[in-house]
């Protein structure tokens, strides 16, 4: 049978990220292409200790069907730590919890846009998300992001151009792939643009507790007395991404949407795994637990900026992440970034190329990710090292 | 500020199920409207003991990203088992496993249907697939489901009178809501026709391991020389349904849409539920535990027939499963049947109004949905009491 597909389906690619994901299956491949939490970040034995209490005292509710809003003590606390700790989330808000922030994004997409209308995001930004904005046949505009956040002039010029903005998508911390983060004031006229233009604002923050350096810096969120942002959290890098938990904290009416479409979708969470997260919450000092993941990042990311500043010899720029788990390297004007990175892997270094990360085909970028929190520091020194000694060869 | 929704949105109501069950969170009342696996058919010590060991020896594992087709060892026992026990799947098939089989029907949808394509299926048919195929704006069309399966000659007529037809939805045994099985000649002939016809069948088959009467059918699956069928399994009704863990087997280029799709939508289903998933077929011996919840189904199915016989007093018209959680009654032409169900929900026990199964608002039904997994002994015996007195009240 000559199989035929969904317009929205058919010209979506595999995500670049996933394709290599599985290429680094090959332990001989240094895996600066990933994004996984380094192994030592991951709380096992409190983990294990946890899953072990829920299946002696709780196992039927641990197995058993649940609510599509999620598990209820999870959503309590999930909104009381946004409200203590972040200052996000009113009370005309709601909170669902969803199977990674990854659904957060596909249940807004999904409920806000009709095919053709647009979408504004930053340019590069998070490919999974992408794919996402374009499942649902959107139009996706990539606004240029500068080393402080997105380009307001150019993102005033887009919400003035194109009629049907549904949401602007922003990752404020430790941005995915840039590393770049976005400062308070264009946090503030981001905001003020979106609602002078009755838009809303989706703001995607993985990485926001794993700042290794400076400041935090309050969330969009957490200046939403108009009811224009839609805010992703997520379980994947503060505990554990398998369990696939995350959290979309919205007002009301936008949040009893997403509940219809995620029944439709996937029904609920998996409850032990929300259930996990609960305990966890309960149990963990907080803010000793993140203070850990961030001395860990903080290592792998000076390591590999050591490396890099030592070996790549000035001829590649890059940036250097307060947070996060990657960087974002940029060769010189008019290079052959795809070259360099097939070259790149056939060394047994993997990483992604920067069309990944672009909105359109067109776009053209000499930049690739690099990911510090996949490798082992002996991996950090050897793939800096590999790819040193590539770019003093080519450039 | 007025938010606006995206149109296959906007129209879709929260399923009647889902509300239903909240109301249910009302311990008081009776719930014949759930479709809960019986807590005594979780096998809870056995998932308590693997968990451990997971825990114990491969904890990283089980909270790292992994990838979108699924855990490897799953996917493959999961082959080897449709194989071996259904003679379902052919070399040109792969295998996705999904975050329970509602995900692999809107993946279906979403890979297939361009909004306003049609979709052909059994009238009463599945609330949440129902929602998902209208979730992107399907044309749902509804054929009269008879005791042995769907009506064949309005099929014939639909597919004739329909143009872009892009799957039949069956739910060949025990279906949900109506309890009835698909005889082996219709489902030869349903898949004779969709190959005529140039369409596929998206097969369910939550409930075909729960046969406690009768003898197996071959599935529509095992026919599929032509490679049209996509199959759905789920470990929903035979482990657990909070694990959302259930698998798609389908032609090679369908399940490599679905993984693109997944990619945008959950990245991967939970790991942990996966690997709980694989172990569980490892060490189960399966057909004494299939054997152990057909018992339980059983009797609980001949404890709610017993009490209508006695009690319904021949006013009530309703089928007698062979198998699965569910039956349907229907009553007199004509009557009042969501007065009906909502004084039976005053009097504390709730089931769902047939409508919330319908194709479509306007068609008319005097049907009901019972369930008899979820309640207890007890509550199936007073449940049927109160039915019977309210029967014998009003008809």
């Amino acid at each position: 049978m000559q199989y035929t597909f969904s317009d929205k389906i058919a010209t979506l690619q595999p995500s670049a990220i996933r394709e290599i994901l599985k290429f680094t299956a090959d332990p001989q491949v240094i895996p600066f292409a990933a994004g996984n939490p380094a192994p030592e970040a991951f709380p096992t034995a409190l983990v294990g200790e946890i899953t072990s209490e829920i299946f002696a005292e709780r196992p039927i509710a641990a197995l058993q069907y649940s609510i599509t809003e999620g598990y209820p003590q999870l959503r309590t606390m999930l909104k009381d730590m946004l409200k203590s700790r972040y200052h996000a989330g009113r009370d005309s808000d709601e909170l669902i919890i969803v199977s990674g922030a990854q659904q957060g994004v596909e249940l807004a997409t999904k409920v806000l846009c009709n095919e053709g209308d647009t979408v504004i995001c930053e340019k590069p930004s998070f490919i999974g998300s992408l794919n996402s904005f374009k499942s649902y046949n959107t139009h996706l505009v990539g606004i240029e992001l500068q080393d402080d956040g997105i380009d307001l002039t150019a993102l005033e010029d887009a919400l003035k151009a194109n009629k049907n903005v549904r949401f602007i998508y922003l990752i404020p911390n430790f941005q995915n792939p840039s590393g770049k983060t976005m400062s308070l004031e264009k946090r503030k006229a981001a905001y003020a643009l979106a609602k002078r233009y009755g838009t809303m604002i989706l703001e995607d923050n993985p990485y926001g507790d794993l700042r290794f350096e400076g400041e935090d810096i309050p969330s969009i969120k957490s200046f939403d007395e108009d009811g224009i942002v839609i805010y992703l959290g997520s379980f994947s890098k503060v505990l554990s991404p398998g369990l696939r938990v995350g959290y979309v904290c919205a007002p009301g009416p936008i949040v009893q949407k997403m509940v219809v479409a995620k029944q439709a979708s996937d029904v609920h969470t998996g409850i032990l795994s929300q259930m996990i997260c609960a305990e966890f919450l309960t149990r963990v000092d907080y803010n000793a637990h993140i203070a850990h993941l961030q001395q860990i990042y903080r290592k792998k990311c000076a390591l590999m900026l050591g490396g890099m500043d030592a070996g790549f010899g000035g001829k590649v720029d890059y940036t250097r992440p307060q947070g996060g788990l990657f960087l974002w390297c940029t060769l010189p004007k008019g290079s052959d970034m795809m070259g360099f990175c097939t070259e790149a892997v056939h060394r047994k270094v993997a990483v992604v190329p920067g069309s990944a990360f672009m909105t359109s085909d067109k776009d053209e970028t000499t930049s690739f990710r690099m990911n510090f929190s996949t490798p082992t520091d002996e991996q950090i020194e050897k793939g800096v090292d590999i790819l040193s000694k590539l770019i003093r060869e080519r450039f």
